[in-house]
């Protein structure tokens, strides 16, 4: 009998919400255009407005002031573009696209924010988790990998803006928002329609929009049930699993704060690459850096910030979990995981010549 | 009994077609980001790349030289934006954001373009259904109305650049495209992925990527079997016992070629928005202008290129209607809107002190 897939890999995208795909499908038997104003477009419009409420309840920020994107790599655009901001090389690609990498990062990934206003900083890395303590007054924060997997409340971070995607927390791909402090000007990239209160033109994606208010009402009460306490449980089994493996495994962060699901393994002299193959066709889903670009798979810049060699960020490789995960998936993990390396007893001198 | 309500607004948006809707539940049930390298993500990247097939099927369009992006508007400004375009006043919003609206329409609605090369022109027009003949070597084409309801081959078009919006033939709103020549250049606005070549970074919108790919086979395929020529049929009844009305109307277009599905009434010394409302609490879905911005109702721009006057602008009505429609529903809207302009025989001057 064929073992079922485990699925490691919910930094890259999360599991859709049983709620979220209700919500989606409700919305998807609705057939007027928010911009219309009869019963039909109305109808279309509560269903926009009503997930917009539920992220304004689950984010802390205030409705008026949520502008639906699609996704969150749109949002950074929307938030960072033409405005000179500076980061570090840690950040997404998304916004390291529009800001000025002049920003320095420590041995443990933490961020030397010097300007926090001219500031672009994410709350959480998406390959190590590792968390940044955000200064008040911050231009722009990524909560992608943060919203949902640890307490987050945008009315108290005293922040410009806030970048959020939906399928990060268990609604679709393909939505996202930016969250404003009150008064927060932004010039709209996609024009031609008064939607998003003119700073977001389009017509608005409904049943993403529905997946996406309910995914975020269920990410909230989720986080405070108390459900990523035991992910972060089972993220420790697992490190402890591993380190007990026949190779030097190097888990990084791990004496820093970080998310609760997220463990970076960097096994020195093997490929990160070669890994994720092996392990996928073992049945279990891990990525090699963050699934940013199609099918090509780097080394890790973020680590090399950090002052990792090539060889290490070439050898990382990021196991991401969630509530949905068991402990049994977790021990056969680890299990699989330290055979495959007893397989690779040959350092890889051989493997790197071919990169 | 309640009578149920009659859409016919389809060129705000059209109903979700069932073939839609299943794709879309198929793709929300794998988890996988098409970026991710494991079995999960490729099971993801061959949603996405089946939809894009079908889409290059159905459009004479190839599957590399199709951009996904999160609709037409987005698509235009993908398009359009500093390329210093022209355009006429007829277009959508979306184009006329980033054009200059210098090119002339006379009183049929057709568009005198100059400088094709420098164009952007619409296949047709979303309130009046006019179509433009498109000549060779234009710039851009806005197909968002066109595609669908008339036949449209982009590898016949000698076009660089096509937008299409999957709401408008029964895909999801929210997901679009913009076709491109083989070689024709452009400039991602959403950076900060690999994605579509390059050409629009983040990550894809799996599920409505998938509707608008069968939406776009479906589509095809029922342009094929003739079934806009049956609308067209009921289109031309429904003029024909709108004509016998008590008051003088015009149908904008009616002696040009049009869409098959749209008709706008001009019933000069009344307000479109009124008549709207008064059929929407009729049970019947018909809109004034096109739903492009949030609540608003405004005289049609398009319409007073055309040289219509304030209060005839003011006054049109679209009813649009697609293959679900019946000779029933056109019936009882034609009979509810005569009735409707008898209890209004006072000439609208107290409603028009009111704009």
């Amino acid at each position: 009998m064929k073992a079922a897939r485990v699925y490691l890999d919910w930094n890259a995208s999360a599991p859709l919400r049983p709620e979220a795909r209700r919500a989606m499908l409700d919305a998807m038997d609705v057939t007027g255009n928010p911009s219309s104003v009869h019963t039909e477009g109305r109808a279309a419009r509560r269903i926009v407005e009503h997930a917009r409420a539920q992220i304004a309840e689950a984010t802390g920020a205030q409705g008026a002031d949520i502008v639906f994107t699609s996704g969150a790599t749109e949002a950074a655009a929307l938030a960072c573009a033409g405005r000179g901001l500076s980061c570090a090389p840690v950040e997404h690609q998304a916004i390291l696209a529009w800001c000025d990498k002049r920003l320095g990062v420590d041995a443990d990934g933490a961020i030397a924010i010097t300007d926090p206003g001219g500031a672009a900083v994410q709350g959480a890395n998406s390959e190590t988790g590792i968390l940044q303590t955000l200064p008040p007054g911050l231009a722009v924060t990524d909560a992608t990998q943060a919203f949902g997997k640890i307490p987050f409340a945008f009315d108290w971070m005293n922040c410009d803006m806030a970048i959020l995607s939906a399928h990060k927390f268990g609604g679709p791909k393909g939505i996202g928002a930016l969250l404003l402090r009150r008064g927060t000007e932004i010039a709209a990239r996609i024009r031609g329609g008064g939607q998003e209160l003119g700073r977001r033109a389009g017509t608005e994606n409904v049943a993403a929009i529905a997946g996406f208010g309910a995914a975020a009402d269920c990410a909230s009460r989720d986080l405070a049930a108390g459900r990523w306490d035991a992910v972060a449980e089972l993220r420790n089994i697992l490190e402890k699993a591993l380190a007990s493996g026949p190779r030097q495994t190097i888990f990084v962060g791990n004496d820093v704060a970080r998310l609760p699901n997220t463990t970076c393994i960097v096994t020195p002299d093997l490929k990160g690459e070669t890994q994720v193959m092996r392990m996928d066709l073992a049945g279990f889903a891990v990525s090699a850096g963050s699934a940013c670009s199609s099918g090509k798979v780097r080394g890790s810049s973020g680590l090399a910030a950090m002052g990792f060699d090539d060889a290490q960020a070439r050898s990382a490789v990021r196991v991401s979990i969630g509530p949905a995960t068991t402990k049994d998936d977790i021990l056969r993990f680890a299990d699989t995981w330290r055979r495959s390396l007893e397989t690779q007893r040959t350092p890889a001198v051989h493997e790197r010549s071919l990169t």
